[in-house]
């Protein structure tokens, strides 16, 4: 299950939109594809100079999971790892785990609906490099859970080279996951990431030595993390907490509070912290805690 | 118009330099280009391994533009967005809008002048991700104002894969502009940067959430951004302002002051700032403001 | 010499251990190389999909400089600079300087023993992109000890965009180095760098402004520093010392004790210092400090 | 059916032991590609320089159709037709239509057994020119057949390019075909070759000139075709005839009978023409009419 | 001047008509064009698989000539020759010399008039390796003209490596020539080629020995030559005359004759030759000596 | 020994001039190096559209073998067989067996000697496929003697796909070897190939059927075979004989006499056939037999 483990009491609102994925996951997706396809026919019109790219990516295919395995083995692959040997593996990956094809399902919707750059479901199905790195990501995952690690590792390793994004095969992350810009990201082996989440760049959730084990954060459903954030070591960052931009977070965050700052402190103070009242993960609110910090500020 | 249109009352120094760039700017790219051609064919004799390399990339090309495009054309293609299409389509933007060529003359001069390292103005041109990212950017946002939106974002993520600096098509962008070492950069959609600004690897000029509109910072003319530094919002960081490694900064700063940490304070104080005396974008002056800043070490 | 030139009264113990390599290094080397080509082979048999990558990687060559040399030329030739010519450029480097060899052994012994999620040498050999842009930089800077400036600047300019890792040739660095993860590191052309120093992600060992000569960072032995931590200018982090993630340092920062915060401060206070009692670029403990810092922590 | 349609009253031997060939084929294909990754593993082992090219042409792949399919993929791929789109191609292919798989074993078997300089399987299906044209042509034959008239004329022309072997797609070729060297074979639209030839190189199937409809030869089962022969027009070599090497042939050859010279002649006369024991598609006996020949040589 | 010079005081027919193609030539590649493109976007309309290729390499081009450049840039480029280069060079062509359009055109005209398997004029612009051969060799012809041999033999190397037709740089090729099947054609440095004038595979128009000047064919307009004939030496073929496959030419032919066999003799007799009819270089009837041939059968 | 064993008791004028080749080799090979290197940087000033090329091609290396092992790996090399792997294989070879460049040496001087199309000595190591492919041929024939069998054919492979020249591994060919156009050229497993020898395009050295062992043509010493000569079967062809252009030769052929027609008969008649003065193969008269032949022709 690539999803993350982290279950909490009180649901945020984002998880209970996808509790029946397993129900309307094939319709929904069977409307999204359609919906890109006429994307793509309608930039191929409007741009020539772009529908050859168009045509191969996304128009001659007859599915996502074909459309993104092709383009994902063409991204990913070099001069010793073949885009045959990969698109072979994506399309493997896909037939044989469809809860991939929901995910991705899933991350299309949450950079569409989050990023307001997010013009189109195609745009982000082209040239997101964190929904790519994201969707390459779930298959090396897929991998690692049948103890194929070095194949893991290599795909890992090609990603981390293509799109600069450099999360460990073994770490878990949940659907609704967007990684906006991604440059920089970096997800250690241990780490899980819930559902709703969105994380920008520069992000590290590390951990804490050479000592094994378990040792990377673990990010609650319906989490914002600022760009720039650095959160290390088996912490807790609870559901629907805000990770202010260039945070250096080292303990746990509550659920529905804001930790900002360099070590991070949480807004409204560590005893009675300021309580959020939407998600944030979803709303991508990064800077309402702004009239708060600004009294720090000399 | 690809300049940033941050307007002040007060222009800096720098921006004074190239207020006649209409009129020079011809005859300052050609003998901008017969240099990079001296220094090419002196590398070329030094260094057989290398001539190859560089009589591709200059010395067999009859222009700054020709070469760029060329460069740039075999830098970002992929197996489904040929060099071909691409070296077209940079050579008909330069054919275009002749600002793009005074643009790139300004940033190799800024590069020259401002950056140590840079010992030459091809070395900067063939291998400065900064300078190629941002000839591209410029591409794009041509692309972006001629509602071509689906090719500049393609362009755009072919952009992020491969330098790893992440310019949205639609972010405006002055002359004489600075990206040093550059990756990791991250540049929103409304974005606007001035004439002789400095920015270094791994800022982030952000936008507050998912509301689209005018949503990302202004830096104007002359501005110094530190490494890592995260400017958020729409704000205004004055002309002549420098920004501290490192900071994240979520409100204006005024003309000509700097802001350091997390988040960020003015040096000398919210209320009477400390004034700066040079131009923070061309002298890079990285770290005057230790002195002060020591103070507030424990 | 690559190795960076910093000497301290008291080595920290892990110098200590690299003292005679240059009597043990032939016959440790070979250990090593036959240890890579079990895994190879383990995996390969395993693993079918990759036994191909496998084979022309390492399984196929002779030597541990053979199978480097390859890698790296295949992983960092473009259009205009063929893998053929980095091949030979990178075999050439490792017959004229066996210091290469050593080094490379002494950084993948590094990251085998220092992260955990390392499972095994043939996987940093093959995946570590901060394991390889070390090894191409050593490449890079024996070229420019050699006077061949553009050769070592053009190679630099592939590693900054094939690894988004930006080391200048000039650049010294010491053995037994481990860059984790490496995405975004940037390290200035007078930067000097101990043996046994770890490095995360988004480091900067950056320079003070426009002014040349000697302007970057000196890294001690045994150092640790942080993800995301901007080290800027002439200034010495002593030996065994440790820099925390996020930090923005500007000030010396004396052997064994430990810089953290923005701007950064000396865990104990400055005047007295908590002193260190292992050598943290081993034992790679990111997060001691917390219960110190956690005090600042409102 | 992309078998030739001829059909005799007296069948020669190589035709009958095809007969059941469909009750058969699963197993006898079975056994082949069992043989031919015994012979990969052997050469893998005993070379490790080709390990790389045999794990991912052969040994990587769970059947003899994707490791064609892979083969052939990326012979044929070009940068506008890229190898992962002809890697579907192929595996679509085979997966429609079993009798690839068949006539792919049958033309392994045949160049086995008729070839002394064929050493194994695996040298065939890696390395024969005319055996991989051969298969390329089945799928283009097949996508003729299925109306995908463009598809199959960009496939022929890769093969066309790639190999310089020139069959149209529309053209029907049985099983058990030998293409021995197979450099500058030609063979027209309306051509039909049945089972068990073997056909030189620079051998020409051509027709008659700018009218359309049936206009090229039909050859029996079990024809031999000498080298550099051109046979040209809407005519008959009968079952089990010998053609000469350079011969020009414009009639009828009746079967099992020689046909040599320029224009060619039957052997024996055109009366009473000596008629031949074996099969020579199969006996491949080039020669056999020298001593009658040379009564001509002066 | 690239059309061949040989004049006759009897025009053929097929000459005439391209008479003064100089004054309908830019109408014609315009009708031919938009039918290019038509019968393109048809086909892409009918087969996905194969639109990205139709885009890339027809669609998005605004004119005949720049879709012949990009095409052959990508055709002809290697390693070391890049597609950049070849399609710059392609482009300063048909701008430099108008006559090589109107020639590409009459030979697509030749083509699909001529072949009855050509059904489409995209079919030849993309697939006919003697149509893309012939084009590439008229702009190395005009490269040996402007006394840049170096280049026009590199280029001339190109195209004998992929096409496997090896025609001189310095052979004077008329207009609506149609290379029917192409691969192992070889043009020598004298020779000339009329106009209207059809040559199969295999051809060769060779010379006489070592030593230099004027030694390879002249061929006049309206001339047909079969399949693998060999015409050696500095002799005429006359205007409309017919070359039988497999001939062996070593004298001149007389005008509207023909001749066969190896060695070549004029049908009806040295003395009073048979006159054809028609121009069989646009007939392109290869066989309608056969039953004065087969006089010669025994 | 890749030389040719055919030992005639009078040597003709071409064998004698190579006699003491391991002597003057070394510094012949020297002068024609810095002769090819003048002629490559005299070209690369002509024409900087093609200096990349010569630089990295000949410009860039030491010496004869580095540029063409460069040279040859870049040419056949494909996605599943690398430059680098093919580059190191080429190196090896020449330091392996020295009489690799001596023939390289005799074969480029034969070419430049005897084709006047030659231009230079460059032109012909860059450009002449004939030349390349019995470059790459002598190395697949030292792999062959070392009985690496399958790496051998694997190359003959790429030869046979790249040039259309398809000469089997186990061939012996003498030195000093012209292959003129060399389009089509099938050279069987037995065959030799004496020293001073010209063949042209669509030579056939074919067997006999499917019987192994000595089943292919010996030619002599200074043999020159015309373009589309067929020969087969284990027969002699003596030394300085001459076989016309488009013969099928069955049977030995004596020293100094010449071959013509299909079937080939001696000129001169079987008794007393005429004797040749010179040495064809070297004065490569193709056509002075006309006067004789012609008599033949009606």
């Amino acid at each position: 299950m690539p999803t993350g483990e982290l279950h909490y009491t009180t649901p945020p609102k984002a998880a209970a939109t996808t509790n029946n994925s397993a129900v309307v996951g094939a319709s929904d997706e069977g409307w999204l594809w359609s919906q890109i396809k006429a994307e793509a026919r309608r930039d191929a019109e409007s741009e020539p100079a772009l529908a050859s790219y168009l045509y191969s990516t996304i128009l001659s295919h007859s599915s996502l999971e074909r459309s993104l395995s092709f383009h994902l083995g063409n991204k990913l692959c070099s001069s010793t790892l073949l885009s045959t040997l990969l698109y072979d593996l994506f399309l493997n990956a896909f037939a044989t785990d469809p809860s991939l094809s929901s995910a991705a399902v899933a991350d299309l919707r949450a950079a569409r609906e989050r990023d307001p750059a997010c013009i189109s479901y195609s745009h982000c199905l082209l040239n997101y490099k964190g929904f790519l790195a994201c969707q390459a990501h779930r298959v090396a995952h897929l991998l690692w859970r049948q103890a194929r690690q070095p194949l893991a590792l290599a795909l890992h390793s090609r990603v981390a080279d293509v799109f600069a994004v450099d999360i460990h095969p073994a770490a878990r992350i949940g659907k609704g996951v967007l990684f906006d810009h991604a440059t920089g990201v970096v997800v250690g082996e241990t780490a899980v990431i819930g559902n709703n989440v969105s994380i920008l760049h520069h992000v590290t959730l590390g951990g804490t030595g050479k000592v094994g084990g378990d040792r990377h954060p673990k990010i609650g459903d319906g989490v914002l993390i600022g760009a720039g954030a650095t959160i290390l070591g088996n912490i807790k960052i609870g559901e629907g907490a805000k990770i202010g931009a260039g945070s250096v977070v080292l303990i746990d965050v509550p659920p529905r509070t804001t930790a900002v700052g360099n070590p991070a402190r949480l807004v409204g103070g560590k005893e009675k912290p300021s309580q959020l009242e939407d998600v944030p993960g979803e709303s991508m609110d990064h800077t309402s805690f702004i009239s708060e910090w600004s009294d720090y500020i000399i």
